[in-house]
């Protein structure tokens, strides 16, 4: 029985023995210590990345880790395709817009994936493109886009950058960060990792270094140089959030032993159970389900429900935490995250306070 | 007896009770419990900071407090006044340069503070300086300057912001961030707070406000315009380093209700203890001592000591980690943090320990 009915995507619930590693004793960041960790975590965060190329952990929430990943590699007046499908698509376009870049917006309906046929005209209509930013799982309306298919058409049509924002995807979805030739991965530690937030992590490839020694962005806490020369010495460039690292430490080697095909697995089967014990109960899933994503389900209320109220409601009489729905989507949806070591039962648990709020209202 | 023999300069060890508070369940940061804590945390902050305006919790490291505190409110082309004694005075100068801020330097040897007729005459040579850079604090030098004569210096010649790194002061010592005429304090929570690292936390005056609407500085993740939008519903923009957030909410309660005069006699205490338990062994302190930080003490070493060898030795026979020498003091002399809960018995095992290291070798 888990001591929280935390059902947001992230924050996700921490398991006691995690929870116990974050009250460990500070350390010193500069020394062996810590040089130690860091070494191991770096080699396992590339394992569960799919990746030989850099791997960088950045004291941030995930939004650090976008903007990284684009003060990095592009200038002011450089050509990025965004490809958004929800609000976090957006935000990624608003962080190349912020530093300057010229931004071709593809946006598709939230609740739709992204269609690799448009993306390939638009980088056709567009051989200037430097870099492509795409949302892997988007959720704020619970799609998991087609990524592989996605960064073939993007291979195949264009030498862009492929900047991803794996945020809520990571670690809980496969993602193979070199066979399918994606520059840059972000993501954050309280997603599918079983770690609380505060640590940011990015890949970056040697094409986003070249792209690197050109980038014209400004930039220094977010400059991945610093965070190169330091790793040769075992260091962070600054203090890092220490009780994030110990954790995600932990949760790193037990990743790497259960293995990324069992963790991809078990993400799979609690989504497809999600997502069939909403169906049971009469509502339907907002996106197509090939394409709903295996970390949070986004499920579509009545029309004349308050979506806003049934969320209070659930929490007041159930204890139990859903997330709502996002900007566009606001009061009519509710998302239920499953990442990390939610199981059955807890999501038969928050369906059936869904089912009971809907009836009563 | 505490557990952990950490005496660098942050991150500081930390308490069992807090230890224990780290061990906290994830919560919902678009809550109201999170919307709770944020809105007693801000309040809080602003006692210790001496302040009315604004203050704003971000996850990252005192370095992006730093950044902050110059993207929000200088553009490029924008003339500055960097005043530099020492590493992080250097560090605050480097991001100004990285925006493409103008940066004029006043650099004062390491182990100085910075001389009020300086600056008095680089602002009458400089009268476009839009903003000054200061350290109150310079944690690589142990050296406290004399803030508040330093503001009057500024009002008094100049229209220009004060922008202020208080990354190792505040909490630790008197910041009267109103009355002195502060615009920016950037602080972090690995220091005086007795908190563990993941918090950077600004200050931003009316007079920076106004400066915001002018700043042609890129910025998302560090945009305080996001920062202030989202406090008006109790939420943070971006996903908090809630194990941080936790601790730093308590720790401020007990700060209020200790009261800031008796914990700044405390540190000044602390460090006066330091200074003399050092010179009674016979080794100098680096800066003059009325300039002494309350924080942090640099002891010079012989000259023929290696203070690499001694802070590793030091490590290996008593336990105890101390801070070394940065860049140019490298291997020179030896830093000892006292901040937070650091009592006269740390002190003394650490002089203990550093004599008889030095007696030995």
């Amino acid at each position: 029985m888990k001591d929280t009915n935390l059902r947001i995507p992230g924050p996700v619930p921490l398991p006691q023995e995690t929870l116990d590693l974050m009250s460990s004793q500070m350390i010193n960041h500069r020394g062996q210590e810590y040089a130690d960790m860091l070494d191991q975590m770096t080699n396992n965060l590339k394992t569960v990345l799919m990746t030989k190329s850099d791997v960088y952990f950045i004291t941030a929430s995930g939004t650090g880790g976008m903007e990284s990943a684009i003060v990095n590699t592009t200038s002011p007046g450089d050509k990025v395709l965004s490809i958004s499908i929800g609000w976090f698509g957006e935000r990624f376009a608003e962080i190349a817009d912020a530093y300057g870049c010229e931004t071709v917006k593809i946006s598709f309906e939230y609740g739709d994936y992204a269609d690799t046929q448009i993306i390939k005209t638009a980088l056709n209509e567009n051989p200037d493109i430097k870099a492509v930013l795409i949302t892997h799982n988007e959720s704020s309306t619970g799609v998991r886009n087609p990524l592989k298919e996605i960064c073939e058409i993007i291979k195949n049509n264009s030498d862009a950058l492929i900047l991803v924002d794996a945020v809520s995807s990571a670690a809980g979805s496969i993602i193979s960060t070199d066979a399918w030739g994606i520059d840059v991965v972000a993501t954050a530690s309280q997603k599918s990792w079983i770690a609380p937030p505060g640590i940011a992590m990015v890949s970056f490839s040697d094409k986003a270094w070249k792209a690197y020694d050109k980038s014209k962005c400004p930039k220094y806490y977010y400059d991945m140089n610093q965070y190169r020369e330091y790793a040769e010495i075992g260091q962070p460039p600054f203090t890092p959030s220490l009780t994030t690292m110990y954790t995600l430490h932990d949760s790193l080697k037990k990743m790497v032993n259960e293995g990324m095909e069992t963790i991809f697995d078990r993400h799979s089967r609690i989504a497809q159970f999600t997502r069939d014990l909403a169906k049971n109960i009469g509502l339907d899933i907002l996106p197509v389900e090939a394409y709903a994503s295996d970390t949070v389900t986004a499920i579509k209320l009545p029309e004349n429900v308050d979506g806003k109220m049934i969320v209070k409601e659930v929490e007041k009489n159930y204890n139990i935490v859903l997330g709502g729905g996002q900007q566009k989507l606001a009061g009519k949806i509710i998302r239920i995250g499953h990442m990390g070591w939610i199981n059955q039962e807890d999501i038969e648990s928050s369906i059936v306070a869904l089912k009971e709020t809907l009836d009563r209202l």
